[in-house]
Formats: structure tokens, sequence, C-alpha cells
């Protein structure tokens, strides 16, 4: 394949404009270590896409990892009410109660497992949930282990807190999901104190099994792990159901699980950051002071918002189906081109592919990518340090017509790169 | 004056009905020792007067720190439109630049300060600058001065992400503000990396003097300290108005300042969450980063509304009156009462009375208030843990109707008491 232009290759210098370097006669009021966390490499890609778009290009939007459309009817008209007669104070810290009864309920009827509502914290999205999380359960210095690719923000929140991140390498082979034995190495090597995994996962859409999950959540309980169950994408699935971490809700089996959650992703409501969390009985205290102090509450207009949601059933699940015939076809389309190579995804709205065969630096493929192809696709870096060059992210969240145009412009594009070579 | 009987006086350990504390045989999977963060006392109150109201009795609410009022009335109708036409996804980490630049002009007209819209960073209320700020600036283990009486989150969530807490006493002699030679001692004695003042102040209302603040800041640039000035109460000011940090805004003397400001108070938006920090240039990007990480973006709605809530400054003006009438009224009416021992509260919607003369325990006598009299009024052991015993809090944002009627409570209850002794 032929190199893009240097001018399109930004070097990892140059991906923040502001810089935090400060001349040598300023030095004193610098930021602190534990704030040099990472900037998204993905926004570097979504900047570039946005120039090209003000210069009049149109740009297919295959990097973005949120759905296009927007909560569903009942939850805006709920928030337009309460907009009218509310004046939308702060609520207690926990969440409205019926809320969290309302989530407690959806647990009963998506998994058939019962849940105390006083378990259930809601929160200003999944993000505060691992926030609060990583406080309630894990002291500074604390290693969790992580597995690889994964969502950057757990490292980086981690890093932020004073915990430390301990990679769990996954691969395609075993679906992208850490195995047992992965696990316990961690904890033998490094003495991990939890792990957090993401099932379906970003950016691999992939599952873990019934009896996977199960295997994890049994070495977790007898080994006194803590087991965090990052479940926002269950309910875009498109095989099997997700199962919950909680397994029967058995209190005892449940006392060293903590399951984040949120309105994002099945919902449709990525800009209200609003989600939850379940938590252990002896935990409920600790999380209600950590986000009356952290947090005050999730905002108002978005739980008001979030407890009507449930009943926009049928809209979510057309935008399900959306979903589920643009990852269908995405890969057929990719089929010929130099994208085939990917573990077709249980959910989410995800595919990661292997490049490694024709291409060893997926940031500078991404970037030739939407300049040459204007697709706009995430390289595998923000994922996986070590790996993720070998790897881009296509996200099919976006409209039908959105994906097959997206399509037929790589396809176009791979014919040329192959005429080329 | 007459002891409340014993079975109203909670006890600290009767606080969290949650325990934390598990069975000898559960050790393992425990909160982490950093999240033993205290719960707010003033939400026992709220508690306890949420019993009352149930059991059929009016309550008047002067322990809340937040305004009855909703968000002015063009921040409402820009959040109805919003509703039907934006899918609401995330916004880009740092906020809307349209409301960055709205809030930049905003420091121009407020205080005639030229403020790059680029150093403005759109929070998720001022809860969130404060873990950002703390997490930019302050390593772990590092030292922090904190005036008290002050606003208890700000010591939880030092304590939350690792840091201390240095208590810089204040007294009413110096209107409840650090003087510059307490800061130095603090710098002196702990080392402190930093100091934190809110003006107006809450518990106590009281302001610095222009005079004062430049001192202060003055003492920090040359001595290498961080100052952090929380100016959310700015705007709610009943003589002169309160005067930003930002100084002249000449980017060299802004280096070691940032500025926290929010939409809940003056604006009346306390449950959207949403507010605003003032960062030095040389911040901008760790600040970005650390959003994108632990919150990706506030809330879009919320952001939509706030800028259109500055729109709304005749509405928010009429709000002003309502305190600035509901503060004399109250200072006119505790008068011979024993709650007439207080500093006139320059700002905010506070009073800090000073009921040591004849009682020894604030948290015993709110809620004999509470059950008594009927009016909610908050300990002032939640501000200062050593000497708040010796004070209450007087919350006067509610309706002057209210205000009245409480003060009318609070005079029977008071020659009841005197009657008895």
């Amino acid at each position: 394949m032929s190199k893009p232009p240097s001018h399109i290759m930004p070097s990892p210098n140059t991906l923040n404009k502001n810089s935090d370097v400060l001349p040598a006669d300023q030095e004193c009021m610098t930021a602190a270590s534990r704030a040099n966390v990472d900037s998204f490499i993905v926004m570097e890609v979504m900047n570039q896409a946005a120039k090209l778009e003000k210069a009049g290009h149109s740009i297919i939007h295959m990097e973005v990892g949120q759905p296009g459309t927007s909560a569903p009817q009942p939850a805006r008209k709920a928030a337009a009410e309460a907009l009218g007669q509310d004046p939308l104070g702060y609520t207690v810290a926990a969440g409205l109660p019926e809320l969290r009864q309302r989530i407690a309920q959806h647990y009963a009827n998506q998994y058939g497992v019962n849940v105390d509502a006083e378990r259930i914290i809601v929160t200003t999205g999944s993000s505060a949930g691992f926030v609060l999380t990583f406080l309630a359960v894990f002291e500074a210095g604390t290693k969790v282990g992580l597995p690889v690719p994964g969502y950057p923000c757990y490292r980086q929140i981690l890093k932020a807190l004073g915990q430390t991140e301990v990679p769990i390498r996954t691969d395609a082979a075993s679906r992208w999901m850490p195995t047992v034995e992965a696990i316990a190495q961690a904890k033998a090597e490094h003495d991990i104190a939890g792990v957090l995994i993401a099932s379906p996962a970003n950016p691999t859409g992939t599952m873990l099994s019934p009896e996977r999950l199960d295997d994890i959540c049994q070495y977790c309980r007898v080994n006194g792990l803590w087991f965090i169950s990052d479940e926002i994408y269950h309910g875009l699935t498109y095989g099997r159901d997700a199962v919950t971490a909680l397994g029967n809700s058995n209190t005892t089996a449940n006392e060293n699980v903590v399951i984040i959650n949120s309105f994002s992703k099945y919902f449709s409501m990525t800009g209200w950051r609003i989600g939850w969390v379940v938590v252990p009985t002896q935990l409920i205290g600790t999380f209600e002071r950590l986000q009356q102090n952290l947090y005050i509450s999730p905002p108002t207009i978005s739980q008001v918002a979030a407890l009507a949601a449930f009943d926009g059933t049928e809209e979510l699940e057309a935008n399900r189906s959306v979903y589920a015939h643009n990852r269908e076809i995405l890969l057929q389309g990719l089929k010929d081109t130099g994208f085939s190579k990917s573990v077709p995804a249980d959910g989410a709205f995800y595919l990661y592919c292997d490049v490694s065969d024709w291409c060893s630096d997926s940031l500078a493929l991404s970037t030739q990518v939407l300049h040459e192809a204007h697709v706009a696709i995430t390289p595998g870096i923000d994922f996986d340090k070590h790996e993720g060059h070998r790897y881009v992210r296509f996200s099919y969240a976006r409209s039908t017509a959105d994906i097959e145009k997206g399509i037929l412009r790589l396809q176009h594009w791979w014919a040329s790169q192959t005429a080329r070579t």
C-alpha cells in the first residue's frame, strides 16, 4: 500500500494544540503528574474530519461511538413537561427513588433477577460510575486488571485516581475476552485487587459466553477479587442476549461485584449524561456519600427523561434493528477489501479489523482513508497502545444510508490502492 | 435553655442507615479507606423534616442551599427547543464553543476583564470543577489550605483524591475570611501547595474586600501557591459587587489561578449540573483531557440552557431582589432571639449565627428547632468539625412568605424557651 503524504500524518507531539510545557522561566505552576492522561487519538481524526467538512467535503462518520438518534420520544416528552412545571433542583444523591425502582424493575424484566432498588445508585453517565467505583473499592496504588484492547478511559481514570492498570492481553482467538487463566496470572504476578470487563466490549463488540462469565465471576468471588462489569452495551446484541454479572442476585454472591451501566447506548441518550451502578449492599452508604460530595446528584432533567425512556422500547428496538442491518451489510461489504479480517461482533456497534497484513500504522491508515476515501474510522491505538497500530475500529451506529455510502467509498478506495501497487 | 429529648438527638453512629461495617466473617470486600468520606449532617435534618411533612406538619425550609426558583425562562425555552430538534449527543469535551464564548463575554460585561474563551472549560457543575482542578494541579499527598468554616465538599473531595486539607481558621472578627498571615503560616508550617477561597462564602455569606483579595492573590503568586477561587455566589451580593480573582486578566498574573463558577446559584440552575472553570493557559490541554476521560462532556441540554440563561437577567435580578429583601427581614426578625449574633452577610443567601451564649450543641439545637418550631436550619458542624457546634446556618433562598413565616415561628419558639428558663 502506498504511504500517505507526510503532511497528513500527525506526530504524537502535535496532537494537542495546547501544550502543557512552559518556558523554562515559568516552571513552577505546571500540571500535576497524575493529570498527565492521554487524549483520545480519535479526537484528532474527528478534528481533521471537521476541517474537511468545513472545506466542503462530505465525510461518512464511522469513527463515532454514539447513536445518531435522539432519546426516545417518551423521554423527550417527560423532559419537556418537567421544564414547564418542575424547578429542577438537586435530587437526593442516589437519584430519584422512582428511577431507582424502575431500574430494579428492568433487572427483573430483562434478566429475571431480583435487585433491591436500594442497591441502585443513579450516576452522571457511566463515567461517574467508574470514578465512584474506583474510589469506593480501590485504595490509592491498587492494581486493577484491564483487558486489552479496551475503552481508554478505564486506564486514564485509574491513573488520575492514583491506581495502576495491569493489562490483560486478549486476542481474536479468545473472542477478545480474558480467560480465567489470564486473570489468575495477573493476580499471581501483580496482585491485582480486581478486574473490569465490558461485555459486549468496545472496540471489539464481542461478548463473554454465559459460561465464561460465570467462570470469571466464580474465580473472582473465591479469590477475593472485585469484579467490575461494564454492561453499557447490554440491549445492543444481535444473537443471544447479554447476561448480567449479577447472576442470580444472591447477595452473598454479589458482594464483590459492581455493575456499571448507562442510558447512553441502548437508550440513545449519550449527551444526557445519565447512567447507574448496582452496588453490593455493604457499599450503598459509601457510594451515596461519595456521590453527595463529588457530584451532589445526577442532572435532574436527565433523571426524569431516563425514567420515561423505559417506555420507548418500540423506538429503541427499531434502532437496534438498524444496527443489526448495518452490521450485516458492513461485514458483507468489507469482504473483498483490506478490512475483512475481524471477529463478527455479538453486540455494541463496532467491528475491530486486523489490517496488519498490509499496513503497520493504523493512525496513518485512518488519516489516509479520511483524506482519500472521506470515511472517518478509528485507529486501534486508543484501545491498545502496543498492538493497536495493527487494528482499526468501525462504528456502525449511524444510519444505514451512511453505512452503505461508506462501504462504497471504502471499496472504491481499496480498488484504487490495489491498482496502484 | 432546655435540652431536647434524647430520642431526637441523632448520634453520629446512627446517621447512616447503610453501615459499611460488615460482620467479621465478611471482611474482605469492604470500601477503600479513601472512600470513607463524611455524609452531610444537613441531610439528616432534611430527612427528619421530610418525615415530619409526611406526618402532616408544615415545615419552613431554611436549611436548603438552593433557590426555590427554576432556571430563567429563556433557558427553559432553549432547552425545550433543543428537545425537539437536536439529538443531544456528546459535545466536545471543553463544552460548546458558543457557550465558552458567551462566558468569556460575561467576564467582559460583569468585571471588565478580557478572558480568552479557550481558557474557559464548561463543567458538570462546580462539583466537577473541583474534581478537575484538584486533579490537574495537586499531586497525591499534596496539602491544600481551606478556610474554616467552609463548604464541606472541598475537604471530602480532597480526601477521596488522596490529598490533605490544612484548615485555616477564620473568625467573625476577620469577616470569616483568611488573612495573608494565616495563609503564610499554613505555608510555613505545612508547606501547602495552594489555597481555596470562596467569596462570597458558604456558610457565612461574607466576602473578601477587593484589597484583601488582591493581597492574597499577590502573596500566592509571589510564593508559588495555587489560588483556587470559588466564585459560585458571584452575582448574589447586596452591597458592592464581588471581584473576580482573575484580576486584570494579565496572563502571567493568572498562571497560578483557577476560577470555579457555576450556573447553580445566581442563574438558579442547581439540578442542571452545569458550571465552568477559567484555567491558566498552560493547563487548558490538561483540563480538556481530564474532562474527556472522567466526564466525556457536560450534559448537552444543560449547556444549551446555560447559554440562553444569560438572556434571563431581568428574572434573575428579580430573584436577587427577593434574596436582598429576605436578608433584611431575617436580620431584623432574628434581632431579639437567640440567633441575633451574626456577621451581616455581603452575599450568597446565608447567615451564620453564633449560638454559643446559650447552647453548646448546634446539632441538638437544630433538631429541637425542627421538632418544636417546625423550622429546618443547618447545624454548623458540616462546615466546621471543631467549632461548628457553636453555630447554625440560615438560608434565605426561598420565598419571602416562607422567610416571614419562619421568623414568626422562631420568635414564638424563642419566647417559649425564655419563658421556660
